[in-house]
């Protein structure tokens, strides 16, 4: 869960600079879907993060939609990314965090009490 | 779609509020799951309401999971919230402030493109 | 107060979906310094909306300095949008919604006990 | 910069998670100060350490005054933490985490272009 955790706070930062580097582009138009899509799953990603280290009253239900959503935004992202990782340095960075933040995020929601 | 962003800033708010009242309760070692699920609720719902926002490359399969995360965290929150609505005001309105958002949420899932 | 921190969240909704729609313009290019100023704006809103909600043990403090940061980042997205405002309607309803923010944080900011 | 960057995200986690475990302690009243600085410590270094990722079209007024409002947050948050490190574990942490985050936004302030 740790892990989990330090994954999603660090995939909120990448995802944050990858959209802002996208921004700084000559080909910033074929960059648009990229920048959403980091937009959107950094905010899932911090969302997720601070779910997760609420461990007093840790309730399951939330922790595990909490875990699809930022499992689903780590993916899209992360196949977003990979088209660009060739052309763009940040995007092949942001990939990277997207599939370990992704896994960390499978691996936390299997560890889920049912 | 709008009425649904409107709700979840709203809920945002009104979350972050409620655990910050539920503070000052005497009784604050029995709101100690309401604080949690205030939290986890309010923090979905700012993720939530912006991933709704950014309509230039609207992804549904993100914001499908997002509000499906959110319906959960506004349900279990207005649930947690009704049980000290008759003691605690701010609890009552945050119960009516979370469904309104659950129900929002639910119309804009429904209303997706598959 | 109340009327401030509504302005902080809807400010923060304003700015999420301005420079969302910058990025569907076909001046995308000449958009970027709007865009960067809106994510900012935005960010700082949640948070200083998130901090003057707090009120159970409220700390003139923090609240001067969130005060401070979103007068500036109000401030400084205002007159950005302000430029792009007759070409684009998002920018002047950002801009419009930027001053009314600005002006509610001042208040604020008068009215914090010394 | 990206140490500042590191230590926001590292001290809104802290943060956070400092916050809940407060809700879990059996002195929970007295720990009412500390969970409301450190949530507000967490929105604040969440929203300087994104404000602080986006280089592109960086802007130092708004990095500034987010930075300004970072160092005051940690810095009471810091010394609330401060006060409860030798009962409290996660204090302890926090506390440390804090000062780290203080001192990073310091340096970053300094190096800011006039």
């Amino acid at each position: 869960m740790v892990a989990c955790i330090d994954a999603c706070f660090d995939c909120a930062q990448s995802c944050t600079a990858c959209a802002d580097a996208d921004l700084g582009e000559p080909d910033v138009e074929t960059m648009i879907r990229c920048i959403a899509l980091c937009h959107n799953c950094s905010d899932i990603c911090i969302s997720t993060g601070r779910v997760l280290s609420r461990q007093t009253e840790f309730v399951p239900q939330v922790a595990r939609v909490a875990l699809q959503a930022c499992i689903e935004a780590c993916r899209l992202c992360g196949d977003e990314c990979e088209r660009h990782a060739q052309h763009h340095e940040h995007c092949r960075i942001c990939e990277e965090v997207c599939r370990i933040c992704e896994q960390a995020c499978d691996d936390a929601l299997k560890a889920l009490p049912t």
